[in-house]
């Protein structure tokens, strides 16, 4: 498909960054929307594409989203938003043995899975209008998507012990968990409007939160996981799966 | 194995109540402890029985919690607390199409996610002053335990779109994939300390959340439950069953 827009949250740097910079590159892509939270220092200033749209957006913030949607339906106009990146995330670093520390977890809970299931709603209207504008107007073609950026922590099956030593995962993991469950019910709510919706794991990604000793540079990382985002079919709608479209139990 | 005792949080009616009879009519246990927040119009203030000990707790409230662990220390000693049953939750029936409302979806995860996984962080030194005094003190053996009330609406690949018509689902099946992902890694992080934890569904039960029309009564299911959770061996370590003990996928 040939894709007229796409959004992408907290790409002030990391996974976001460089998965805004591989979609300025990509003919298939029109428009490029960068959402990120206010940075005088974020390398996107310094991008020269008319293809880029900057939008202030934190997830975490009603106002601040409701803001935005406004901003990208007049970038987007008449043929709406094809897919939202929902990337932005935060790891804190908690574990079962810390000092018991509610509105840690919750905090990690509001932006990793509540903050994408309210961008999911907020934009709805932006994506349903580009799949509506897409030929092939069929029940069992996706035309638009939402893309969620969970983790290989978040499968249950393959669990371990949260604290391995480098960084401590139980939140974290919950949440990764919790973000794959909202996708693949949107899946389900969203299929007969022609959206999809899939889960995708980056791999282990040297970023401020990867850390340096992760195995794969962001380019690594974003060479794979952009071409399949923009490959993405109905054939990936509710499922979980890496950077290069290979499926992970849930 | 004999169980010298077992909270049971949400015990004021409903599934809580009914389990904590049934631990009531059992020759296993030996103290049960029903933790509920205050109500006047609770039958549990109706039931005479010396192996009952009512401790007020709101999940969702630190200092509450803090005060039960004092008052429960008291009351099951240099034994220990056995089984923990993370019993207590909500369902708000939010769905996609309603106006979004991040406090409600927080509020639903902060109560069926993040208050077991502090129930389980602030309860752990009874637990495992249970593990550790009972015999057969092996790595492998589970000599205390922690059991979540999950329900099948948290299985992420059996899930099905979040508006059945009947109530809306979203946050509700989010939060209870989200506390499966709490029973499985906290499974991992306490098998050392001879600690299980479970997910258990129910079933689909007459309750004020199961509403009327559900497909089993209070007592078809607490009949199945209770003997299920004082039989739960390592074997059930980290998994996720019905009322039964047969397995769920997650
Ligand atoms: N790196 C890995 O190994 C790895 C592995 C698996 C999954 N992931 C996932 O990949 C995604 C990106 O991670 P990353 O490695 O690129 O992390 P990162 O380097 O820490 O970057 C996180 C990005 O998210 C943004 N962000 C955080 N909270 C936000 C909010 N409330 N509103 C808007 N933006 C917000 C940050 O913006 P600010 O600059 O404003 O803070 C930043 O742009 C996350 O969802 C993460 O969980 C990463
Ligand atoms: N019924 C079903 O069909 C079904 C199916 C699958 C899973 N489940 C799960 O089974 C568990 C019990 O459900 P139920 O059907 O018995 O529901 P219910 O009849 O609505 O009872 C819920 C219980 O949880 C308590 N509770 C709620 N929030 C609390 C808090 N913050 N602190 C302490 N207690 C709190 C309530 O106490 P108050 O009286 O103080 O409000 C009440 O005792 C829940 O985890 C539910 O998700 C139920």
């Amino acid at each position: 498909m040939s894709i007229h827009s796409v959004l992408v949250t907290g790409s002030s740097r990391g996974i976001g960054f460089g998965l805004v910079q591989k979609f300025l590159e990509s003919d298939k892509v029109g428009l490029v929307i960068a959402a990120s939270r206010p940075s005088a220092t974020s390398e996107l200033l310094t991008i020269k594409n008319k293809k880029l749209h900057l939008v202030t957006l934190d997830v975490t913030d009603d106002d601040s989203i409701v803001k935005a949607v406004e901003q990208v339906d007049q970038i987007v106009g008449s043929k709406g938003l094809t897919i939202l990146v929902n990337n932005a995330g935060i790891l804190q670093s908690y574990g079962f043995t810390d000092e018991p520390n509610r509105d840690v977890v919750n905090q990690t809970l509001d932006t990793n899975i509540t903050s994408p299931m309210m961008m999911a709603q907020y934009f709805y209207p932006l994506l349903k209008r580009a799949a509506d504008s897409q030929p092939g107007n069929t029940f069992s073609s996706s035309r638009a998507a939402i893309v969620n950026i969970s983790s290989i922590l978040g499968s249950i099956q393959l669990a371990q012990s949260s604290d391995n030593g480098i960084k401590k995962l139980l939140d974290y993991s919950v949440s990764k968990a919790g973000v794959n469950m909202v996708s693949r019910i949107l899946s389900k709510d969203l299929e007969a409007y022609g959206i999809a919706c899939t889960a995708l794991h980056p791999g282990w990604v040297q970023t401020r939160m990867g850390g340096e000793h992760a195995s794969i540079t962001l380019e690594e990382c974003v060479s794979k996981l952009a071409p399949s985002i923009m490959s993405l079919t109905q054939e990936q709608n509710g499922g979980f799966f890496d950077r290069e479209l290979k499926a992970i139990p849930f």
